[in-house]
């Protein structure tokens, strides 16, 4: 946890308050276990603010976060009973997307994940929500279902206090280029190493 | 997310079931975020499976994390309440430990981290809990509060089936070669590096 001064101030002409407060992009990248998952813990942080957050699962079978997913669905759902912490919704695309009434395409799946970027974009446009987890969505970019350029120009160009959270491996250079804070997970040892299959609890 | 067969099957003597199910050691180290945020999120997972989680913050201040300390405490609410998912609790060095009757030795953090490792000691021997997340214990380990031979030691030779996640930066070798499993978190790009400071909800 980076603490204290900024090394370097920007002649932006913005105050520090306003440069703090600036909505941030951030890419969780790299081979190893942690991208998703430290994406979740920030929705943790974000619940616990009041914020609205929605989580979009692109790619990734429902199998391997539902042990995330009902945890966060259950602080969305104390949210609603008490009031406290934020609303959180959850949407996966190997499912069909939950607001789309569409459910015939599952097998295109290069269909599915524009659908999924068009429903972001309209959200982003409205303002929806305060944090958004794009799971996986650096590789609907890599294989070329969404364009990339339309992704970049979109993040930059959002209003309002909209944070976004992207994760997976090979984030495209465009992406890392215009993220305010890119993490790597970088493995030095694994269990699978020694011969260790996931496990229930840890994995998923 | 490592999918699929092991590269490497040891001649340990175990079957692939009983492999998969070994409790884990893990370490999440490097110099950037997503060490503790990361961990908190595995929590999300081991709630779900209904287990027994127990977080011991060493070191940092209590601001930090109050987004997952709340969120997680909140979960294990609803556990009481309904009996879904598994009880956290949560414990801070920097306030005096809730198990500590001893309140007035909070200038002396050797001495109160040294009283922390004892109490997971105690309760790793008890089989307590089934996740235990001892954030930011690499530092106690690194300043020679706790002996690392000792933790090492404790940790390889725990019973039953209790999963250990360590955070926080510089983890010591020997707890590195004794982890099944140790991520760096790797910085590539931060904010700060633009000038901008950190903010409720993405920092604490």
């Amino acid at each position: 946890m980076p603490q204290g001064r900024p090394t370097d101030v920007p002649k932006d002409g913005l105050t520090t308050r306003q440069r703090r407060n600036r909505p941030l992009l951030i890419v969780h990248t790299g081979q190893m276990k942690g991208k998703s998952t430290a994406a979740f813990g920030m929705a943790l942080r974000g619940w616990n603010q009041g914020w609205s957050t929605a989580v979009f699962q692109f790619v990734k079978s429902a199998k391997w976060t539902v042990g995330e997913e009902n945890a966060l669905r259950t602080l969305g759902r104390v949210h609603e009973e008490t009031g406290e912490g934020g609303p959180v919704s959850w949407h996966k695309m190997g499912a069909g997307w939950s607001w789309s009434r569409t459910k015939g395409s599952e097998e295109d799946h290069a269909a599915q994940a524009a659908e999924g970027w068009a429903e972001i974009k309209r959200r982003l446009a409205d303002t929806r929500h305060d944090l958004y987890v794009l799971d996986e969505f650096t590789y609907p970019m890599k294989w070329g279902w969404v364009d990339v350029d339309d992704v970049v120009a979109t993040l930059l160009s959002r209003s309002g206090h909209q944070h976004v959270v992207i994760t997976g491996r090979d984030a495209d250079s465009r992406l890392v280029e215009a993220a305010d804070l890119v993490v790597e997970m970088t493995k030095i040892k694994h269990p699978m190493d020694a011969g260790q299959k996931g496990q229930r609890g840890i994995e998923w």
